[in-house]
């Protein structure tokens, strides 16, 4: 499946699919958990893939770690310890060590996921690891988030879709586990996949969190290497609502913290909460949804 | 090229493709212009090709026919006379017709576009072709705008990519003559090409657009059937400072219309002029892009 013809591609979804000429195969390896590969690809430079799903790429994994990382941690005022869950390659873990943070805990399931990734892609933790303020641990997420007492200002779940080793990522219990982890007035934040591709999913997850959160809102990024490229990420309140920092407020927080972006802007973290009219009616939970591009997902 | 074993899709770009499982090639044709295709695909239902690129499909066409014809018409308080160049399928005409429009002059070079369109995807139009309001001249948008004496409140160009028959579109002797046939307020938007796979293009779009209109705006939407699915569109103003409208007023708007989207929102509307970083500098015309997700493009 990997790289037959040159070619890397995920399986199509109902007759759609993308691919991306592969230069090498660097790196296949096979853990309790997964199938690992970095691949060398034409467009995005390297890229990890996990049982045959892009995760991330060289190019564009600032895309997809900014968004996952700078609209939480921007929104609340002052995270000063923050849990990721998943988020083996790093790139989410450097992001949250460029604002202030005190302690950044990073619970990966596969350390083979880590180890590929600190060999082959090393551009995307960029030393992350190596911080002091860092804490990486191999384990299951959920079964730390059961166990913690610590008390985080916002937790990070940086996983893959809803099957298989993430698929506990995406239940109810394991939202009420996050929130109970969580400081007052903490944030949770998630990839929720396609709202194309994956719309049934992302109305499970934006319908459960809702079941254990006062106030949860979506969020969209044009993710390149994913199927689909528009790409959803949900936030959800430990207490109150969710309510957008004025413009102004971001661009000072931004300002403050010294960090360069190459999607992210205080615009952008606005914006992207703006849903077009169907991945609204999704997230409402309405169950046949007019508009939608791609009609009977 | 075009059903090659059963798929199609565009030619790779810097080894990236995306492509569409086929079911039926219903048409086929060439003109003077260029070879026209409709195809019925699995994931998008029918599309319509021109020289092998993908133009619209039954199931998304939505989303960028709303988002060409609604954020202009919505943006002027009182569109009455509006100008299409292109559009043959007929979605841009039927959209302008939704708003309280006197006239809406469509011309458009290729008959056999129109022909083809009006057969195979009769969905598309709607019926827009046979609305009284509607003037449809089959010639070169570019020969007419030089002849009108008529004056547009708004144009909008819904071309092909700049090269072929559309290449005359792109060069700034057209704003000019577009800029000319506008009446006081008016505006002009036109489709300017993916920010991923044709960033120099739309960089050339917006600095040759600034030389001729004194206020010019990029803006985005998430198009699943064009390569890389983001796209961009760019509205440029004859007089003033383009300001978006308040929410409340596009909500006003919206709603006298009684327009029904799938994709538009006055959210949305205002939401994607937000620029993620990296298109910003591109169209600041910076000359190294830092943070594009397709490095080299």
């Amino acid at each position: 499946v990997s790289d037959a013809g040159q070619w890397f591609a995920e399986p199509p979804i109902r007759g759609w699919q993308q691919r991306f000429q592969v230069r090498e195969r660097l790196f296949v390896g096979d853990s309790p958990y997964q199938h690992v590969e970095v691949l060398d690809t034409v467009p995005f430079g390297r890229m990890l893939t996990l049982d045959g799903a892009a995760q991330t790429t060289e190019a564009d994994e600032h895309v997809y770690h900014e968004m996952l990382v700078h609209v939480p941690l921007f929104q609340h005022p002052t995270p000063r310890r923050v849990l990721i869950i998943g988020g083996g390659d790093g790139g989410t873990l450097r992001r949250v060590l460029q604002h202030p943070v005190a302690l950044a805990v990073n619970v990966e399931i596969d350390e083979l996921v880590v180890r590929a990734a600190r060999e082959h892609l090393p551009g995307i933790s960029a030393g992350a690891f190596d911080d002091p303020r860092a804490q990486v641990i191999i384990g299951d997420g959920a079964h730390f988030l059961q166990e913690t007492e610590l008390r985080f200002d916002v937790i990070l779940v940086d996983s893959t879709d809803p099957v298989g080793a993430a698929k506990a990522l995406f239940s109810a219990d394991f939202f009420r586990s996050a929130r109970r982890a969580l400081a007052p007035g903490g944030l949770y934040a998630m990839q929720s996949g396609s709202p194309l591709l994956q719309s049934a999913e992302l109305a499970e997850v934006a319908r459960a969190l809702a079941s254990v959160f006062p106030s949860v809102r979506t969020y969209l990024a044009s993710i390149p290497a994913y199927p689909g490229v528009l790409w959803s990420f949900t936030l959800a309140a430990r207490d109150g609502a969710l309510e957008l920092p004025p413009q102004a407020e971001l661009e000072r927080r931004l300002a403050a913290s010294g960090i360069q972006t190459g999607y992210y802007t205080p615009e952008v973290h606005r914006a992207a909460f703006a849903l077009p009219a169907f991945v609204a009616a999704l997230v409402r939970g309405e169950p046949r949804v007019a508009g939608h591009p791609l009609p009977g997902r």
